[in-house]
């Protein structure tokens, strides 16, 4: 991109480290901010600089805030009682728009995984477990996602806190709403007959 | 989004207005900001707010620069008398890094596109017709992209050009190299037959 003028150039460069931006959509963007009303880069630099000052981590759960304790940590109205150990803060915003977990949330920030030489011990589990030792904590309900990685660190966090004598609860694996069996994987299928349920009428 | 605290949401509905940014491209780059260190997170808005700044039109070819004449236009080694004209600011780049032109430039601005709105009056032909006018320029190489709507530019051009009395041409259409003929569709083949030059021994 060498015969670009300099600013141009700089601003296709610290694009090109954004993830999933390459040279060509680098170039697409800078364009496209070039093109841009004043007004509106504006609006998007400071957002940028914003987010970046004012969101941290909450100290009990290590959701991203911009309050400590967050909002769900401090919202008296849900269930302290019930710890929902997510992944990432995604995963945690995606049960969240489901409205169907009443219980507050423990962000783990990854899973076990060697070969990335992620261990237990760059996982937020120390925390955890004081957070249950600390407070009367009923259940733990484990929503790490359904792979090699989740199923890893699942199985290592079921060890580490049965002995603390707390219920350990993991979110069910099957056909999603609306799939289709013919469509779903044998692995997909497996998990949904082995997570079968009676029903009573 | 409703579920992320307001500078997340801000941040991430200022990114979705990016080109080829949806929700979940906005969502992965907006925790991307959120764990680069702070410094990186500046130098990428100041880029921004620099290129936003330094950035203009050369009043003489319209590419982006920012010199006015911009360092095309000024670099007296070139061959003024012969200047090729390009779509975009992109396409002049994709030239000049070929090495294979030392003319001067013009954009246009885009294409002659109806359906889009877009009819003659809204590219700089006008400039183009005045530059052929006040300079002696002895040639003019249409360099529009091989498309329906390069094709109508570069007809109109051709016919708006000639009565000024200088030798309008367009660059060669046909097999890339490196290609194979046996890939090539039809109708690049047809040009390339078209095209097709005596080799002299």
């Amino acid at each position: 991109m060498s015969e670009y003028v300099n600013s141009m150039k700089s601003l296709i460069e610290e694009l090109k480290k954004l993830p999933g931006v390459g040279p060509k959509s680098a170039q697409r963007l800078a364009f496209h901010i070039l093109e841009t009303p004043e007004r509106d880069i504006v609006s998007l630099t400071s957002a940028i600089i914003d987010a970046k000052k004012k969101i941290k981590n909450c100290s009990t759960c290590f959701n991203i805030s911009d309050s400590d304790p967050c909002s769900i940590c401090s919202d008296l109205a849900r269930d302290h009682n019930t710890i929902c150990v997510v992944e990432d803060p995604k995963d945690l915003i995606a049960i969240e728009r489901s409205r169907s977990f009443g219980g507050v949330f423990h962000v783990l920030g990854g899973t076990i995984s060697p070969l990335d030489g992620i261990g237990p011990d760059s996982l937020r589990i120390r925390e955890l477990v004081s957070r249950i030792k600390d407070k009367n904590i009923l259940e733990i309900v484990l929503a790490m996602n359904p792979t090699i990685e989740g199923d890893v660190t699942a199985i290592y966090l079921t060890k580490v806190l049965l002995p603390l004598s707390v219920k350990v609860t993991r979110i069910a694996c099957g056909i999603p709403i609306g799939g289709d069996l013919d469509y779903a994987d044998e692995a997909t299928l497996t998990k949904s007959l082995e997570g079968r349920r009676e029903i009573n009428v």
